[in-house]
């Protein structure tokens, strides 16, 4: 049941301009108006290019695992493999690049597991979920120049726990093994 | 099992200077140094306040949802209530302010339900997760000026199939929902 008198409105999008850019993302002054209000107001927009992380199942039932210190949260995290996609990448191209290049992993087959939006209010871009199944240890590692990973893997089971109760807090890990726990627990793996 | 051959290393944080400031947060570039290559350098890292994020849950076992325009991804998306941490608020005392001002709903008793670190990569806030128990409309909707939200309900079993299919696409109001759910299914909600 809808409490609200009516639906909110559509704003429309008049224009935007770099607020500043970075390394790693641009920060956009978007400037939309109000259908009905007849107001027009910049916000805030971060402007990333999307992401991938990768759900990496081994043929024992393990998931592959990096641990990894973050600049963002000055601290470890332990995390599933993922990154950026390079213009021209597809998700599921990125996320075994990624996969391979972080951990030396390589499988099949690879599949979307699920795309999310990592911020609706401030951020453009969306994060996809990749899921690789048969995942073996056959590649080199190719780390970038200020990465260093430590590399394993744990059952599933260990890893939905450690997930459940906050030895992942990464959301965009979080969110992607959970996706993935339903199709664990049915079977479909 | 382990794959790297030593732990990574903890890089030390030397100092950070503003990059630059925007109406939600503030982006740095935090400079660090890595104890064993002896390399210095810098990283951005955006800071917002930590956020809030709350489950709802009806005495007849509803969902409380919001539906509005996010200017982020210029279009509409369905959430959970939520917003910033105000000087001097713990993660529950936020809850339940945002679930009032953003949906007239109270209830107890209100509890955290976990926290996670948006991006640890590049990002140093955390966002906290409040389940609200007997979740009731009792209060006059104060929405913040650009605020206009629809308001509803919806059973739980719905609103996790709707998580679990793509139906919500907030990777923070996903984790909250699947992080729910384990509470949900065990019957200790």
């Amino acid at each position: 049941m809808s409490h609200a008198p009516s639906d909110p409105s559509r704003w429309q999008k008049l224009g935007e301009a770099t607020h500043s850019t970075t390394r790693v993302f641009e920060v956009l002054n978007a400037r939309f108006r109000h259908p009905v209000r007849a107001i027009e107001k910049d916000f805030v927009v971060v402007r990333p290019p999307d992401w991938v992380n990768v759900v990496a199942l081994t043929p024992d039932g393990q998931i592959v695992l990096v641990r990894q210190f973050r600049f963002g949260i000055n601290d470890f995290s332990l995390e599933i493999p993922g990154g950026v996609m390079e213009p021209g990448e597809d998700p599921v191209t990125t996320g075994l690049r990624e996969l391979r290049e972080e951990t030396g992993y390589t499988g099949q087959p690879a599949t979307l597991l699920g795309s999310v939006h990592p911020n609706p209010a401030i951020q453009s871009n969306r994060c996809h979920f990749v899921f690789v199944e048969a995942a073996v240890r056959t590649q080199v590692l190719e780390w970038d120049a200020d990465e260093e990973i430590q590399v394993c893997t744990r059952p599933v089971d260990e890893v939905l726990a450690l997930a459940r109760s906050g030895g992942i807090t990464h959301s965009l890990v979080l969110a992607a093994l959970l996706l993935f726990e339903a199709k664990w627990r049915s079977g479909s793996k």
